[in-house]
Formats: structure tokens, sequence, C-alpha cells
């Protein structure tokens, strides 16, 4: 049986955008979670590439709140709220709960490496019981190529035996099919919905009996990779995935965000949306062009971007 | 020419106590921080051993503030204050260069991998601009095996060259003593200060011309630690940095932080020091039980500790 409440499919981390001052801008930041689901893709802001954690959580409140002032469906976001510090965790969890939100995305804290299972184990038992809530649908985020700090199987199964319900599923960004598919075959029959990391594994994520994918690149080619996860059953669903990875192959010729972020300032006429937050740099100018030149040659548009 | 109020010798990466809710305890802070410098151990609070990144930039606001309230000289202080988000680092370099501190120990922004010199040269150089205080002092914090995100010899000559007396020296966590040698003769005729990242690397920094050490193990060993950084040209130096060798040895057989609060709660009488952070653990009794036992067998003392 299917919880309609539970998010499906596909989910952008969105690309937050910063103003003249490096500020978060949330008036750009509206129009693009509005052009998302008008693609019907849901919203994972605060993630990986978001520049999530770039931003205080200071700066992750406002935006968030600044969000569902402007009418966007809290049932269609996911925002990530795992921070290094335990009280930032809570404090981005438990207002995004009492906000609506379907789950939210929780990395593990990422600083300290080769931490124990229990460790991790005790950071997420710690926030579900500080954020006290029922309607807290927490999805573990393993992303070791980032993090560097890895969310083992053997920790998914002892938080789920503990916190069926609340423990909701997963983003998986090992970029690793076989780790993916074990967690959909050993968790999946649990009610523990598995997402990969990347449209890369879209089709095979929803033929093993995943439930969808958070991409990167869902904040550029939100359509079709949408339209693959509502069709998968059809007899066009090869193709449809072999679409997807000549455009997410042309998107990760370079850095992702800044690249994102080129494109969205490209065929949105805003400039603006190129801004980074340091560590991260803009696209030198001949990876701008180059970028365009093979977007261009694979018919690539953002249809409706204004 | 010395710059006498610059911070030399050995500085201790202090612990953070937590009480029975894990806040943090300010009251067990000072103590603990007035009985280090009374065995001439500067202050680098917040820095990795002091599980800074599992505290919220509020929660290190209040404690800095707390600790220079109750009387701790800020010029025997180098808070860490290097965060992910620019925003955060600035907030806490600011309050620290007001309050008088001697420096500050700035790690990279370490959640994205693989960043550029650029991107990494552009968050120091906006943090730089945004305190806008001559008084700011960097000791940039190279510690890869924890950060992941190192710290070139590249980028610190282009930081050296652009903020000189800003950019006042560093931090080798590396554990690899070329490293540290190669920072100190390529940087150090230009004013560029180098602490090893361990007492185990004292004595060579400082024949080398290196300046000291920010050492975790000062926190429970400082008397001898920093004797030796005081007395380094006699001629029992080698049987001393032998000695503390022996020490820092035991320290290093569990998880670092725990272990360290596991000595302090026993030979302070207090076993509420014992508490960590997840996604840290307590030693488990068979680890403090042998723990103790070493340190026993090698004459350890904590003397003076209440």
């Amino acid at each position: 049986m299917i919880d309609e409440t539970r998010p499906r499919g596909v989910l952008a981390p969105v690309v937050t955008p910063f103003d003249e001052t490096l500020a978060p801008d949330a008036g750009r930041l509206v129009e693009h979670c509005r052009w998302l689901l008008a693609n019907d893709v849901g919203l994972a802001v605060f993630g990986t590439n978001s520049e999530a954690n770039s931003l205080a959580t200071g700066e992750k409140l406002e935006l968030l709140e600044g969000l569902v002032d402007a009418g966007i469906d809290p049932a269609r976001m996911m925002p990530g709220t795992g921070c290094c510090a335990i009280t930032d965790s809570v404090a981005l969890t438990k207002r995004a709960v009492e906000l609506g939100c379907a789950g939210v995305l929780m990395l593990p804290p990422f600083y300290y490496k080769d931490v124990s299972d229990e460790g991790l184990y005790r950071n997420f038992a710690e926030i579900i019981d500080r954020v006290g809530d029922n309607a807290l649908r927490i999805y573990l985020y393993h992303i070791p190529p980032v993090s560097r700090v890895p969310i083992s199987l053997e920790l998914i199964e002892r938080l789920l035996t503990d916190f069926p319900g609340t423990i909701a599923g997963v983003k998986d960004s090992s970029g690793d099919w076989d780790n993916t598919r074990a967690m959909i075959e050993r968790f999946g029959p649990r009610g523990f919905d598995v997402f990969a990391g990347s449209e890369t594994f879209l089709l095979d994520t929803l033929r093993a009996g995943g439930v969808g994918c958070i991409s990167a690149t869902a904040n550029v080619n939100p359509g079709p990779i949408a339209r693959l996860a509502a069709t998968w059953r059809q007899g066009d669903a090869d193709d449809q995935q072999a679409a997807l990875d000549v455009i997410r192959r042309i998107f990760s010729r370079y850095v992702m965000i800044p690249t994102l972020k080129a494109a969205i300032a490209r065929y949105g006429s805003d400039p603006g949306w190129e801004r980074v937050r340091p560590p991260l740099v803009e696209l030198a100018a001949e990876e701008r062009e180059a970028l365009f030149a093979a977007l261009d040659d694979a018919g690539f548009d953002m249809p409706g971007l204004s």
C-alpha cells in the first residue's frame, strides 16, 4: 500500500541564487521553485547542490519560511536539515516539520571522519527525540564522495527497526548501483523509499522497486526526467533514459553547481544567477562557452524559464 | 624581530564540556581554561578536539563571550572560527577580533571536496574583507585527515603576499613532517608562524624555526609540553621529547576526544566531563580501564586539576 503523502518521483536539490552581496536571493529562489513544480519536480531545497553547507542555519530558516510564505507547497518540499552540530540539525528539522514539509533529507554530521555507527545512530536518534513529532519523515542522505561519512546498511537496519515510519527512506548518492540495489532489496519491503542520487540510475531504480531520484540536473532538465519517472513502464523508457544520459554527461564536464547556475543564467536571461559562494567559483568563460555549445548541439532547452 | 603579541609555544584545542542535556558547560570550560593557563598553555578553543564542529555558531559565540566575561585573557586565546558557511566564519571571526583574541585558527570550508585554490583563496579573502580589521591575525588550519580539504603551499603563498600581517601562520595537522618543514622554510622568514599539530613534532618544529604546537594532548599533559617549548635549547630536550611521546602514544590508542575527556573526568574527579556530542561516543568501560592502567604504569598525572 502506497502512502500518497510520501514524496515519489523526481526532486531537485534546488540551486540557491545569491544577490550582489552574496546573500541568498529569496525572490529568484521562489521563481525557480515554481518553474520546477510546473515541471513536476519536487523541491529538495538545501541539498549539496543547493550550496546548503555554504549557508548559515539562520539563512536556511529564513529561506524556508520565505518559500512557504510565498505560497510554495510544503508538501512538495524535502529540505536538507542535517548539519555537523546536532543543535543546528534539530532547529532546522523542527521548523521543517512545523511548516508541513513532506520530509527532510538528512546528512550525517560530516566533520569528524571514521566515526562509529553507534555515534551516527545516536545523532539521528537524538534528533528524532528532540524534534518529538510523529509527522517527521527522515530521508537519510548517503553521499560518501562529498560527506566522506557513509551511512551503512547496518546503520539503516538499526534506525529502521527502532524508528519505523520516521525513517522513511534514503537518497543514495554513492554512485554505486550495487549499493542502491541492496538498499531497495533489503529495506524497500519495509516501507523504506530509495531515491537514486542521479537520473543516471532512475530507470534501474524504478525497475528494482525504488521510488525515484533526487538529482542535481533536475534543476535544468526537469521535464524530461519527470516524464521518465511518470512513464517508465512504457516501451520507450530505455530511449528516454539514454536521452537523459546525454544531457547529464554534458552537465558533468565541469564543476556541477556553477554549471547548473550558468545554464539557468543563460536560458533564463539572468546573469545574476551565476553567482556562487566561496569555496565554489563561477565557470571560466571558456568553460561556459564550451558548455553552451555542447548544449546547443544536443538541442537542449529550458522551456518556460523566465 | 619577534612580535611579542603573537602567540608562541603551546596551545590546547580546549575540550568542550557538556552538561546532562548535552549543552555546552561554560563553568567547567572556564575552570579547564584556568588550569591550562596556569600550566603555560594557551587556548585554541573551538579546535577539532574541542568538538567545535559539533557546536552551532550561536553556542560558540556565547561560550567565547562567557570566557572573556569570566576573566580569561583574550590575548591567550586563538579560537577556531572557520566554518562551512562564510557568514558563520565572518560572525565568529569578527567577534573574536572585537573581544581582543590574539588570533583565530581558521579551517577552510570543508563540505565540498576537490575545490580549487582559487575558491579557497576567495573564502579567506572575503572573510578578511568583511571583518575589515587590521587587528585580525589568521592562523590557517591545515588538517587534511579530518577536513579532507588541504591548504596548499601555493595557496599560502598567495594569501601571504596579498594579506601580509593578517595571514599570521598555520597549524599543520597533516602529520607530514616534510610539509611542516616546507612551510617553515618557505614562509617562516616572512613572519609566518608555524605550529605543529601535535607535540610529536614540537622539538623538530622549534629547531627548524617554527614557533610551537597546538596539540590535543596539551589538554591533559600541558606542563611537560610547555616545559619543552620553553627549554628546548637545553641539553635534556631530546629526553623531554621522548617522555612526551610516551604519553602521546597512550592517548592515541583510542578515539582522541573521548580519551581526553575520560582522563579529565578521572584526574579531576568529575565524571560529567566524559560527555561527548554525537557522532562521538564515550570510551567503552574496557577502553577506559586499559587507558587508566597504561597511564598509571607511565606515572602520568594531571597535577592541580580540581
